[in-house]
Parts: C-alpha cells; sequence; structure tokens
C-alpha cells in the first residue's frame, strides 16, 4: 500500500512521543522550552534521493537514522545538546507504505536515544523522488557555542574517532561487487553514533578552541575553520586516522580519509597549552596538525609539503 | 547563467543581514537568543514545484514571499513573534541565476518587513523540480501561545479579512485567459501580508480562546480546530467574508470561500462574554458562527442547515 499523506502524519503522531516542555504536533508551531541561561541553536539538512542517498542501496532505516543524523551532528559540532526535531517529508505516491515505516522507525529510533521528540513538520506527496528536510533546535549555554571562527595559529588540530570508512563503503556498495564487506562495517556506516556526547565534554572541559563536523570531507571542513578562522593549516598524513576494512583490516585509502565525507566525526582545535585526552566518552582522538598564520592547508606527506586543496564530498554526481 | 549552490550560499550569505542575537550562516548551526521569559515557535513547510506552486503563474519574488508566509502565518496563528529564518533550497542545475536571486529577494524582503535575519538552511542542487522548506523561529511568553485545541462550547467564531480571493486568482491564473484581473487583486494573491500583528494582538489583549491560520481552506482549518478541542462549530454561509474580485468586485464564489486554501487568515474563537472588535491593525475581523458541542461542522445556508464537510485545499492535483 503507497503512504498517503494523512496515514503519514497520523503515523508519525502516533511514534512522535512526547518529551517534558515540548508541545508538538497538531499545532501550527511547536513550543519548545530553553533551558534558562542557554540560547536556542537550529540546524537544518537536506536528505535528497539521489543527491544525498540511494534508494538502493542501503534500508530504509539506515536513511532515516542518517537524515536525523546530520542534524545531530551539526549540534554536537557546537558544543550543544539536542532538544527537539521537526521533519518535512515528501514521498512519492508509488512508495510502499513500509518504505516511510521504516525511515521513520529508523529516525524515531535514533532520535530516542538522545531523548528527544519528533516534534513537527511539514509532509506532501513528492512530484518526484523522496525530499527530507530535518531540523533540530537544540540548545547550549549563553555565549558557549564552540564556533568554527576562533582557531588560532599555534592551535593543535584533532578529529574523532577515523576518517574515509563511509565513504570506503559507499564506494564498495556502488561498485555492486556483492562482497558487501563485514556487517558490522556496513553498520557502522548505516547507522553511525552522533558525536553529542564528545562535543558537550569538548566544550564543557574548554578543551576545543573551534570545531566543525566533518559531514563533507577533512580538506573541505578543515578549510571551512580556516576560512572562518582567518588563519592556515598544516596537516601530517600519516597522523591521520584512518579508517581499516576488510577481513584483512586495511587501510582505508589516504584519499578518501582525507576527502570523503559522511563519517560524522568532529574536527577541533586546542591550544598548545590545553591537555587534550587519548580518548573521550570511548572516542579515540588524534592529533593531526596544527593552525597557522596565513591561508591555505599544508598536507606533509613522506617529508613533502604539498597544498591541501579542498575536494569535499560531491554525494552522487548526477 | 545557471546558479551553483557555491554561489547560492555566497548570494544568500550577502544578502542575509544581521539581527540582534543571532548568530547565522558560517557556522554548523546558528545560535538565536530567546526573549526572558519566552519559550520557542518551530514551523516548518514545503514549497515544492507543482505541488505548493507552478513555475509559471507567479514571479519569482512571489513563490520567495509565499515561501516564508507560510511559516510566518504560523508564528502568527500562536500569538507570536518571529525571530529568525531558516531557508532549505535546492534548485534544478538548469534553473537561470536570476531565478534564484528573484526568489531570495521576495523571501528577503519580507523578512526585513518583519525585522528577521535569514540565519541558516542548507542548498543542493536539485534532481528534479524546485524544492524550499522553510523554518521559521520565534517566540512566545512562556505558556501564552494560542492553541487549537482550547475552543469551548459557546465561543464565538471569528476570521480576519476575506476569504476565497487567493483561490480565486490562482483559478485565473490556471485558466490562462489572460484577463489577469486588475494589478492590485494579483498582488493580494502574489504578496499577501501575513497576520503577525492581529496575531500578537488577540494573544495580548486575552481576546482569543483558540486560533489556527487558513492556510488549508474554511472548512479544513476549522475543523482541525473542532478536532483538536474535541468540540463541534456551526457556520453560517451569509457572514462569511467573501473576497471581491474583477472591475464589478463580484463576490467570490461560496465554495472557494469554503474550501480554497491559501488566503492566510486567521481563524479564532473567542468566549460569548469577550469585546471582539471589529478591527485590528486595520484588518475586519467578522463573527461567522460559534463553537458548540458534539462534533462535525453544520453550515446554515438559506435557512436549511446541512453538514459542512472540510475539503480542504490540495494544490495541484497531479
Amino acid at each position: 500500500l503507497p503512504l498517503s499523506e494523512k496515514a503519514l502524519i497520523r503515523r508519525t503522531r502516533q511514534r512522535a512521543g512526547r518529551a517534558p516542555g515540548v508541545l508538538g504536533i497538531g499545532d501550527d508551531c511547536a513550543s519548545v522550552r530553553i533551558p534558562p541561561g542557554h540560547e536556542a541553536l537550529v540546524t537544518t539538512d537536506f536528505s535528497l534521493e539521489d543527491v544525498h542517498f540511494r534508494r538502493r542501496l542501503q534500508p530504509a532505516a539506515s536513511i532515516g537514522h542518517r537524515c536525523l543524523l546530520r542534524g545531530l551532528s551539526d549540534i554536537a559540532a557546537m558544543g550543544g545538546e539536542p532538544l527537539a526535531v521537526f521533519l518535512s517529508l515528501a514521498l512519492p505516491g508509488t512508495l510502499p507504505q513500509s518504505w516511510g515505516d521504516e525511515f521513520l522507525y529508523g529516525l524515531l529510533k535514533l532520535a530516542g536515544d538522545f531523548g528527544i521528540t519528533l516534534a513537527g513538520g511539514d509532509t506532501a506527496k513528492s512530484p518526484g523522488k523522496i525530499l527530507a528536510d530535518i531540523v533540530v533546535l537544540g540548545s547550549v549555554p549563553r555565549g558557549k557555542a564552540i564556533l568554527r571562527s576562533s582557531a588560532r595559529p599555534g592551535d593543535r588540530i584533532f578529529v574523532t574517532g577515523t576518517l574515509g570508512g563511509a565513504a570506503t563503503t559507499l564506494r564498495m556498495l556502488l561498485e555492486d561487487r556483492k562482497k558487501k564487506g563485514p556487517a558490522a562495517e556496513l553498520r557502522s556506516y548505516f547507522y553511525p553514533i552522533p558525536r553529542i556526547e564528545v562535543g558537550h565534554i569538548l566544550r564543557k572541559k574548554g578543551v576545543a578552541s573551534s570545531m566543525i563536523d566533518i559531514s563533507d570531507g577533512l580538506s573541505t571542513d578543515l578549510a571551512h575553520i580556516c576560512e572562518e578562522s582567518g588563519v592556515g593549516a598544516e596537516i601530517n598524513a600519516d597522523a591521520i586516522p584512518r579508517a581499516r576494512y576488510g577481513k584483512l583490516r586495511k587501510e582505508v585509502d589516504l584519499r578518501l580519509a582525507l576527502h570523503g565525507g559522511e563519517d560524522y566525526e568532529l574536527l577541533f582545535t586546542s591550544s598548545a597549552k590545553t591537555r587534550v585526552p587519548a580518548q573521550i566518552a570511548n572516542v579515540p582522538i588524534t592529533e593531526i596538525g596544527r593552525i597557522v598564520r596565513g591561508r591555505g592547508i599544508g598536507l606533509t606527506l613522506n617529508n613533502k609539503i604539498t597544498r591541501l586543496v579542498p575536494q569535499g564530498w560531491e554525494h552522487f554526481r548526477n
């Protein structure tokens, strides 16, 4: 059965749950209480079929999970806490109802894991492909959000977790070799955990001087930090924590660790004198370089320094 | 020239302006200060090509204006104040740059009229048609939002302005008679003013017991009030303030005033003993019926009562 707009609203409302301080679906707006002394954080992210995902490559629940992940990761990158989520969803009339149900299941499961509720949104029948736009409302103590614009020369550069795993997995799926790799690997691509807790601790302990999430790829997201802060950077290729894959636990290609996006790890800077732990909330933290005066990013590889040109993730080229 | 995603971001950022308490485009999230003692209001609305608008029927600036209007009207219906707007916009690669520029012009002009800034969003290249999703963040004193669920039997029912004008204009445009009517009429369809000020006054003076905006049509939106409040309603067809059009200032068809949407007027209820002015902020206020016990909506027409079945605006049927 195709999922009608009315059925979608009803099913979403049934599953949405309730959270304290949130008045959700069923009125013109949702109202959300912002904790005292906090300011509101807002982020919006499209998840468009054949731009951000392909329907055949992953389960609908994973597409729903990753749709919300994009927003939660942005909240994490400010050192904030999520409060509520809003979903605008347009599905083609030909899509089976089970697809919408599984998409919502994946999205609401992740929301539940972080104690937040689906508080509103919009639905429509799509004239073409699947269209989702996610909005996450969060909060952070006033004036304490960790910005992209506050990196200073001399700061060291760190990343959480490992990089290149998402791009490598996606490449394997696209090449459709039927060697889909061990299930555990696909799971980390299909259902990554947003770094909310790490971001929160980095802010609370005053460790990060600037921060961004690595959604478009290390080279592009580090370039954003540099542009917004008016600084340059030097990173060491050997230091980049590359994801491992396959039975041989082979390291992913360096280019995918540098430019492949969708890992949703955090990149942050820290002043030279700040102590940075080797792991936070069980997530490894790795130093990969430092902030310098000037512009551009230098990459040290085999004792040579080359200029690292941002080659951000372009999802699926049409 | 087609509008590249990068150019769109740059141009949006240049035009977005700044507002006090809002840290906007250029970071992972926008941060927005909520006034003390207020709670946050959030609303999201799709504007999808060939679902909510047709590119050839109206100027791009009007499509941008109406895109934001949908969100502002939801804030008005809670009696709230808008604080910031977020736009997710996906344009096909073939669209001329001027279309995106005019769309943004229309949207930002309306935002400026209400003193709010475009504080963030997302952009993508659309794999198909024009896709926009608007988010408006607003605020209202804590616990003071005017809900859909608080109408009580005995309350009188009021609407602002006139109804059916948008649907009539749209029908004329769709029929493409080349009689596009007087410019002033098209302007009221292309660039309607959201009822923020009226909503604010209704809340502040304690006039409205429940409220909704008429976006889907009177029959559908009154049904929402009834469902959420667990009540019924009786309205009088002769009392409905119908829009007038053409040189003869003819009243629009009753069915379009009852079921045609997109007028973005407010529908509110008020207890029997509350004094309701004949106009608020220069907008006429008209009593059209009353809330009763039970379920469903009765329509009095030519001394007969019939059941009014919600026949909400279905935009463009595909």
